[in-house]
């Protein structure tokens, strides 16, 4: 075990005697784990400094030990199986950097842990879904597991909110987490082009995978929301209890409407306080949010965490949220805690069980509802019926010029008559009322689409 | 001597076995010093069970006792002299909240230092000019001092610096970093009016001082820059080399230029690596800022922190950067990292001697040079040929039409002509021969102010 001794008070002095250098091993030479070896090799002398003792890579595990990962790997040893980094001799932290919830990736931390060795992961999925579990892992077994890497890269939000925020009441904390959507939402905003076309630029430029869906649908955002809400809230989320929504019904259109309406749309996500029971709500989607909101103004691939305490009010830092620079120096950042000694427990408390968030039910807000209707007497009638008869008051209501052709929407190829896309802005209400609504809009004849729901957020 | 073991790693398992609770005297019990009164009655159990330990206040000192301060004081020791609280017996912490880098603020740090007790304070100026000689004094006696409120009230930008980026090299850092000017700024540039106009209004609503120079003169901000400084790069900055510039001298004029040539003028303090010898500039000064850019977007009372380091990129981090809940919150973040054993050397790396910043004629870049001229034929040729003559290139131009009144500039009382505001850009240059153009233009009697000079920042 590797002595980790604290910077604190009394111990300052001893910093720079000759203390034991700390020895790290890489599981996984992606893109992360290449930025790592490149970072270290940079700033060896710059992180043994502030560190007070040197930090060093003893040894590797990758798939394939030929490839050109444009840095040099002499002088590590080559682990062929990842999992042995956890009781291989001489190594004090294991950097589990290959991803996934299952697989290598948890069986080598659990192991890691077990073996009451210090683990260091950029996995937002491992740490969103078996997070109480690994928690006690480490706790049980005296080691630290840091994961500053997992929610939106380069951001020290972990830190910010388990430590910079550790003496406040969070009520609220969430934000712009996923650069891909970002991308996306903000080209459909700025060029009035589809979902489609800007994905696939997006995938040319590297911005999107070629299967977009662990994105685009909204999940890699939750699993970060799931951290950052466990963190604020002392006690991890279950993460099945999320709602999740993603961006690929947002349209051209709904742009249009937001930038007449003075808003843009974010995929957002949010965990609040709901009451003083302590419970809260969680969830990741599409949202109309005021044009000059600073959340508003995060743009392209840049992320955002933003935070509203009872004592320290609103807060947002906005960066780089993936790639490997960004990453590779939050991965550090942790690796620097436990070379000075200063790692926390993983939500900042004692263990706990996951805890639900509240359903869909306990949910309230004001909404954006779009339709693309068919231009029939009545068909506004219908609508005004549908939110009258829930109690939804109307705040605000906009109709484009009729269209004939659609290329958002899933229109029967027999339609015929010219429709157009119709924007309703509500006053507060229910979220189970909403989803009355909607149901009973899909329903109606001169309805043609989906109805696209969002919510508004200042 | 208090035992504050870290939490780090093999220590997290004795958390909450009753380890001893943190005993805390606060000097001085001003708006912040009841904000951590009133805090800690408030959240003292949410604080335990992150801390795994009580956290109480057991003493207090302030001028008067009699004053009511809002918040309970029943139950504290008090004392009349507040240096008395270095030396008094069970106090783990001393909390410096008196302000000022000299006189009862100054001697009780270096006391309680000197003593071993840890200090937190928000004292910027205390920092900001005693800080080289203060880090080696908790060095030599083993006392941590902590100071994150002493930095953009709430947001913890000290630890953002310290330890999210400890793995990164600093390429910049800056901000907008004194709420008063950033509030007097956003309103000039919102209504039109003058500097003295808004600046009254800002005192009635308590966002300025009754005297206001400390914040409107730059110094409140050159004080948190110089500890952002000392910081990023890893040593103290000497006070006295920071180049101070406030915001008396920004006309309503300047602001319509900024308008119409898409800036915004900031008040912003920056340090930044020179080049590879490690050589940093730092100065506070209003800037230009293009209207897009984030920084641009903060605005009214809030601070923002930009950072640009090699790795982790540009970021930037704002909030509330004063007021008693945001102050409150930060002071008793740096008592939660000495409760949960975490605290840091003062400057991230063993204590050094302060450093000097490059002198004026190391600095270049693009320019805005506003003058009131006369309208005589030739005024242009002679502007044209004092820039020609320092090599300095125009980028754009733009003259507003001719007032026979001006409010802002000191004119002659027996001026009788119009004189008319003209607004130049310059491309990049070396700020030495802006200085020659500003004395040679200040010389000419076409022009009538003092030639305003202000930097373009991205």
């Amino acid at each position: 075990m590797p002595d980790v001794p604290s910077l604190s008070g009394k111990r300052a002095k001893s910093v720079s005697n000759g203390k034991k250098e700390l020895r790290l091993a890489i599981a996984g030479l992606g893109t992360v784990g290449a930025g790592v070896v490149s970072l270290l090799q940079e700033n060896a002398d710059l992180l043994a400094a502030r560190a007070g003792r040197a930090i060093r890579i003893v040894a590797v595990s990758a798939r394939d030990r030929k490839r050109d990962r444009g840095v040099k790997l002499e002088g590590f040893t080559w682990y062929d199986d990842p999992v042995s980094l956890a009781t291989a001799p001489d190594i004090d932290v294991v950097l589990e950097l290959i991803g996934g919830a299952e697989g290598a990736a948890r069986t080598l931390v659990e192991a890691s842990l077990a073996h009451g060795r210090d683990v260091v992961t950029a996995n937002k999925a491992l740490i969103a879904i078996h997070g109480a579990h690994l928690s006690h892992l480490a706790a049980t077994h005296g080691a630290a597991l840091l994961f500053e890497a997992s929610v939106a890269g380069g951001i020290p939000a972990i830190k910010l909110v388990r430590e910079g925020l550790a003496a406040d009441q969070m009520e609220e904390i969430g934000g712009v987490l996923n650069g891909t959507c970002n991308y996306i939402l903000t080209k459909m905003g700025d060029s009035g082009e589809d979902f489609s076309e800007i994905l696939a630029s997006a995938q040319k430029l590297g911005y999107a995978e070629a299967d977009p869906s662990t994105d685009v649908d909204g999940w890699d955002a939750a699993h970060k929301l799931a951290i950052l809400a466990g963190l604020a809230f002392g006690q991890p989320v279950s993460f099945s209890s999320i709602r999740v929504e993603g961006i690929r019904h947002v349209a051209s259109y709904d742009h249009q409407f937001a930038r007449e309406m003075g808003y843009r749309i974010k995929l957002l996500g949010m965990a609040r306080r709901l009451d003083k029971s302590g419970a809260i709500e969680a969830w990741m989607r599409p949202c109309m949010v005021p044009r000059h909101a600073p959340i508003a103004n995060v743009n392209g691939v840049f992320n955002a965490v933003r935070t509203q305490g009872r004592f320290s009010g609103p807060m947002l830092i906005e960066g780089r949220g993936a790639g490997a620079g960004p990453t590779a120096s939050a991965v550090m950042a942790d690796v620097m805690d436990l070379a000075r000694g200063a790692a926390l427990p993983v939500w900042g408390t004692a263990p706990q069980p996951a805890r639900a968030c509240a359903p869909i039910s306990a949910l309230s807000g004001a909404y954006y509802l779009r339709l693309l209707v068919r231009d029939k007497p009545g068909v506004m009638a219908g609508i005004a019926s549908a939110l009258r008869d829930e109690h939804v008051s109307m705040r605000a209501m906009s109709q484009h010029s009729f269209v004939t052709h659609d290329r958002d929407a899933p229109l029967s190829a027999s339609a015929p008559e010219p429709v157009a896309p119709l924007a309703i802005i509500t006053h507060q209400t229910q979220e189970s009322a909403m989803k009355n609504v909607v149901a009973r809009l899909s329903d109606m004849h001169e309805v043609l689409n989906d109805p696209v729901l969002m919510k508004i957020e200042s």
